[in-house]
């Protein structure tokens, strides 16, 4: 049974805005929606962690007091806003969905928190995360799993779960969320809702618990891609505006991964123009072996001694998948650093010809909680490697890549992915602005 | 007993320079007299793997011809060079020291075997490195050990032992090599001549067989600081000249390596002056892990098919070890690139107070050939953690460092190391000038 939609369910930051201009609701009043709809929404889909009301109703009353004064911070002044557990809000609780962090409060706001204040956004509370955001099913944090607002038995997918059910539920209109293989794109993808990993660095990670360097981006989840793009300009201050929609090219799913292939009908479906395009011969192979190393290494670095000290204090299968991390040879995190180079140049020749490259987000559904294997077309499927399959290309590169509904497979949501180089952020939103 | 002295010791390139311009000498005669030196000395040192009659001859041949006619290419113009055998030569074999490559004729020349050619040096032979350049002491490879010209008995050094041994012995006024943790260092202060390896880059490896990519640096052996020098502006099209000696600041060795007193005190007398400096706390071990890292997992990097496929192509030591790099788990790499930011401010913080730093270069002297553990004061010292200690940290921090002779100790040749920032070369050489 789908989750009752909530408050913010279908509200544009557009509408938002021009409704809080326009006298007909207030900062606190929208601050009081997302907090009631956090309490009666929350069990259900387990996508906070923690809640502020004390300090989501004081910024609103600041943003109201502010906008009645005159001072007008943009889009997100006064709007409600959800940030991930693993990225640190000045006295609230920073759990990282870890037993290793129960009691951890950080007393300084991560960079991209401090954008969000001074665009004058309400920060209404910390959401689930999979536990150190290591794993795309969000259903293994220290809080319990987070769930999907369209049937709370099935994965929201992570690790950015909680993030995107929050908005997928209409809890709140914007949240932010973090992607090192798709834990921004996956459970928006899969709780139906628009989702933007812009490009390597251009949100700075900053007091956001680490992933894997080499692949952890900021990014952004709203209900259509529209809300993505004026988040992203105020998280960045960037000018992303005025362009022609780009050339798109189709990137046929079952080169990187054979899923589903219905999603693969209905997201082609959505897209309705775009060239085919072939990925190069040993493509999948290569982008994915070096996602595995050097996420792995990365990952492994940053938990070395928590490993060794308190390992039953990890949940069993992110301790179990971390152990295998640990053990991965630096040979080959040094020959995927080199495959990386290799395999940029591929994807710079794909730009040669077209602007923009779309497929599925992800090649199959959300696969109920906790599941991690299924059969598809009298094949076995493996959810980790299937959800992570079609994102993790883009953090291996650092490219901007944007997911926005496309649709249901099943009752459920698929999503359409659209990627383009550094600098063609707005092609990229002209296209999707298309459809 | 020492090996007699060959036709170039005690020649500087600027007095063959002369020679060759005033028509005292020939490029021709130069080039005979260093196949005869190496056909004479060459069995007892092994300084040489492939020597290349034919080739020098008609290159000298070229030369003098060049310079009747007026084309005078410069200090190395019509002077013999030996060339380390992993770096490549159009024609010649390139065995990197190792079975796996006893069949293997490069067809293109290595950049700086070009720039060698383009300055009028007469390429005269390949001369033995260690297998793959793997090993400080140059007494594992495929066509056996280098020797040192002082001792026989004793090690070269390495893994540029046999171009240190080339010049050290007076075959070749000048050699290249190539050092990623003292490589070319190491053995010029055991064998007492000079060898600078310049800032990472400085030199471009292109052409030369890798060892660990991130500290790899083509360097440079003769007699003195002042060929160095030379060679270094040939090699790099680099103007040095015209600067003060920089300020010294003395590092004690013991802070990096409980070595051999006596080469402490030899080298600090030949030194005279420098401020003492101390080392930052926990440098000397985090130095050492983060080469040992980065090393171990770039160089098993290189050669993981050749350990699947034929590992007993590989010389024991050398596979032993080689095995033991391949298991060094990536997380480790990681934290090395970590750590290796951390120390490049510590050290940036001592050249803020002084602009070149000296230490000795090896705090031992010449082990013999395949000795890996002695006695000191009653204290087991392991040879190659031994050797690499001083010159390892900076490969990992990349910047310019040059060892000159110091004197004797026990009858066997001592270095004196400097190090500068890249940029401070003129200091630097300034400096050993002064000496």
């Amino acid at each position: 049974m789908p989750i009752p939609p909530g408050p913010f369910a279908g509200r544009t930051i557009t509408d938002l805005a021009r409704d809080l201009r326009a006298g007909q609701v207030t900062a606190t009043e929208l601050a009081e929606r997302a907090l009631d709809a956090a309490g009666a929404l929350g069990p259900a889909l387990n996508a906070f962690v923690t809640m502020d009301a004390a300090g989501a109703l004081e910024a609103a009353r600041r943003a109201d007091e502010e906008l009645a004064a005159g001072t007008d911070r943009g889009p997100l002044h006064g709007l409600p806003v959800a940030v991930k557990d693993l990225i640190m809000v000045a006295g609230l609780p920073a759990t990282m969905g870890s037993r290793h962090f129960a009691q951890y409060v950080p007393d300084t706001d991560a960079t991209c928190v401090t954008r969000l204040r001074r665009a004058g956004a309400v920060i209404v509370g910390k959401t689930t995360t999979h536990e150190f955001a290591y794993g795309p099913t969000g259903d293994r944090s220290a809080n319990g799993p987070s769930r999907n607002p369209r049937d709370p038995e099935r994965m929201s997918g992570g690790s950015s779960g909680g993030s995107a059910a929050a908005v997928a539920a209409g809890i709140v209109p914007l949240a932010i969320g973090t992607d090192t293989g798709g834990s921004v794109r996956i459970p928006a993808a899969l709780c139906g809702i628009a989702g933007f990993k812009p490009a390597f660095g251009a949100i700075p990670a900053d007091g956001v618990f680490p992933l894997s360097r080499s692949y952890d981006h900021v990014g952004v989840l709203a209900g259509g891609a529209e809300d993505c793009l004026i988040a992203y300009r105020c998280l960045t201050g960037e000018t992303v505006d005025g362009s022609a929609a780009g050339s798109v090219g189709w990137i046929d799913p079952a080169g990187l991964f054979d899923g589903d292939p219905r999603v693969t009908r209905a997201v082609r479906a959505v897209l309705e123009t775009g060239e085919e395009v072939r990925l190069p011969e040993g493509f999948a192979e290569e982008v994915r072996e070096t996602y595995v190393a050097v996420q792995s290494c990365e990952t492994a670095a940053v938990h070395a001694e928590r490993l060794g000290r308190a390992p039953e204090l990890f949940e069993p299968e992110v301790l179990e998948r971390l152990r295998a991390a640990a053990e991965v040879p630096g040979w080959r995190y040094v020959r995927a650093l080199e495959a990386r180079e290799r395999l940029a140049g591929l994807v710079e020749e794909l730009f040669g010809r077209h602007d923009v490259l779309a497929m599925p987000t992800v090649p199959i559904v959300a696969p109920p909680v906790d599941q991690r294997e299924f059969a598809l077309d009298g094949r076995a499927v493996a959810v980790r490697p299937a959800l992570l399959a079609l994102t993790s290309p883009w953090n291996v590169l650092g490219l901007p890549a944007l997911t926005v509904p496309a649709g249901l497979v099943d009752g459920l949501p698929v999503g359409l992915q659209l990627v383009c180089r550094p600098g063609d952020e707005p092609l990229l939103f002209a296209t999707a602005a298309l459809l």
